[in-house]
């Protein structure tokens, strides 16, 4: 169902020959790679929300101030190059990409985001892209969906895709593939929700910062920020449906949360699935910024890897933030069992089972009402492996 | 030679019986586990720095009261436990540590300085501990620092030593053990450094900081702090000669500079041995953030790992960073090859050569006059191996 669950969308996800291939081939899936996403109305609503890091991919720069405009017609994606490092040529191309699709829609390439994902520094292969363009407007159609969402895969082993019926009977539906903070090797996390509820773009701006900033951010495997970060929301309005704004807001974090869940499960090397929560901050930023960073530590996910409680790993990465605490009235617990209270050794860490894929860490800070939960996932051999043999 | 390798210092290194035998036994070497060093003067003045993480181990709160105060009469050291988030206990098992080195010494517990290097959040067993006090002041004598540097190691392959001989004749040792941010499993790095010129408390201070900054505080293998880092600056005076401040401050940072590249050698795990010189930078905080983040990301070092010039990974890793800089004026060399100029490719990157041990990248930011250089390590499956499997 994906991107066109919602009415108004039509999807393609094609093999334009953009990827290297690796391994056998497989025509039916290891090589698409360029997926076009359509907004046929009435409404041509969108928002987006993309990569803070300052080095940022061309087709960032150029999906910007598309977004910018609050009107998207369609959205092209290609994986196998991410199109970041390349400079005025790199911009050209992206700009190229989205004229290409506005004349085959004989639409205005200023209402055309461009997504890309793959290696960074490399130009991507325009003859083989833009004859793709042309391939994949002729498939697209209303259960197109899928193979959208396979065409984006990098090293993704599954395409992720979700949806979610809202009050009165409107769609959100949504594709992601999962790079980006989560298993970053090619550069890029992207997203595209689509809604055929009826909603301003400001709306959408406001729904989609708000969820994003509960789901997509708190989702941290390696503390890599991609150049590509992409997640994009449009609106078609053939529903015919306004919902109540925080109904939509609840539907639109759903599938947010629902594809975050996909990303880390199907994250790179990753054998376990992580929840660090964050209780007893002082603040929301306090809760978020304890629960990164020890997310982010190297010796605690090689720790859960190795299913070792090293609940010491964690107090000394909470040492390392400026969050309100004391030393001596933090407590952690570690699948349930509270191994430290008050700064020093707890229960009996010999009851802690770590033996489950899925593993909840609770830090309490003791420092006031607020919370926050950060996704992670291990540190393992297979990570490395993977992210050394990558681009060779 | 290393800490009794100037004047005025007595060292000794014994196996008490702390560290849990891992592996068949070699009396020799893997069970020692106590280091004693001690000032005999005439001089006691001394310096020390301590880990920045707010979760500090208690021997490190005790010891920057002793440090305080300006005059260190000894320092004695024990690997096989961090006595760190030991709450009050392991604050009274350092002092009574202090207070038994005090005894037999005959001197005051104000001026022991205790180190610890092991697990996070157990107890020192402390009747071993003491014990182990009385062995090591009866071995106490000028050729014991190389055994002091034995006792110290947790898993560093290998002892860390280094001395400089300075003008006029005085010299400074210096031991080192090498977890900290470079190999934090242990959760700590300790150095002790010795000398027999006539130095204030003050001069040694302001000395040790500045050789701290450009020395231990630029390696850096995983970002993640240790609850006991510490870097000590014993002075006896013993030699009579009062040296020029900048001299002795170039040999102090030699010898700073000499342990940390051994440390990093020895980091578990590890492959390669990475410089990242950051230059044109706008100031020197913005050069040491920059090689900072870059040295942090593990896409990077699992990319050299696999000895692929992925410079992409570089200039997504500046992209995180508050430093002044332009994107489109980024460039980066690797082993000297200026892979990336103007943000985006350079030079051929196969002629790349990153079979070396020894790793160097140019990030030069067209921004300023400064510069800092930052090492760190590869990220490797031996090191997700030796730290999924410590505490276990």
């Amino acid at each position: 169902m994906s991107v066109t669950a919602p009415l108004g969308f039509r999807a393609a996800g094609i093999a334009a020959g953009i990827k290297k291939r690796q391994g056998p081939p497989d025509p039916a899936n290891d090589s698409r790679d360029l997926a076009l996403v359509v907004n046929d109305g009435p409404s041509r609503a969108a928002a987006g929300v993309f990569t803070q890091n300052r080095v940022k991919a061309a087709p960032v720069l150029w999906s910007a101030q598309v977004v910018a405009g609050g009107q998207v017609r369609a959205v092209v994606l290609n994986s196998g190059g991410a199109n970041a490092c390349t400079g005025p040529a790199g911009f050209q191309d992206t700009h190229a990409t989205a004229e290409k699709v506005a004349e085959v829609l004989r639409d205005s390439a200023g209402e055309i985001v461009v997504c890309s994902t793959g290696l960074i520094g490399e130009r991507l292969p325009m003859d083989p892209l833009l004859e793709g363009i042309d391939t994949a407007a002729a498939q697209l159609s209303r259960d197109g969906g899928v193979a959208a969402a396979d065409a984006i895969r990098t090293t993704d082993t599954v395409s992720k895709i979700s949806f979610r019926r809202g009050e009165g009977g409107y769609m959100v539906g949504g594709m992601a593939k999962g790079a980006g903070m989560l298993a970053p090797a090619l550069a890029t996390m992207l997203s595209v929700l689509t809604t055929d509820a009826d909603l301003t773009a400001a709306e959408l701006d406001q729904v989609l910062r708000r969820a994003v900033s509960v789901t997509f951010d708190r989702l941290d495997a390696d503390g890599c920020m991609s150049t590509n970060d992409t997640v994009l929301l449009l609106a078609s309005a053939a529903s015919g449906v306004r919902p109540d704004l925080a109904e939509f807001e609840r539907k639109v974090t759903e599938v947010c949360a629902d594809l975050c869940r996909q990303l880390l499960v199907d994250a790179e090397g990753a054998s376990k699935a992580i929840a660090i929560e964050v209780v007893g901050a002082a603040s929301i930023e306090d809760a978020v910024d304890v629960g990164r960073t020890v997310a982010r530590s190297n010796l605690l996910k090689c720790a859960l890897h190795g299913e070792d409680p090293n609940w010491g790993r964690v107090l000394s990465a909470v040492g390392t933030t400026d969050a309100e605490f004391e030393p001596d009235r933090l407590n952690v617990a570690i699948n349930g069992i509270w191994i430290c209270r008050g700064g020093a050794a707890g229960d009996d860490r010999s009851k802690v089972d770590l033996r489950p894929r899925d593993v909840t860490i609770i830090v309490d800070l003791s420092a006031g009402p607020h919370s926050a939960t950060i996704h992670t996932t291990d540190l393992t051999a297979a990570y490395v492996h993977e992210n050394s043999a990558y681009s060779s």
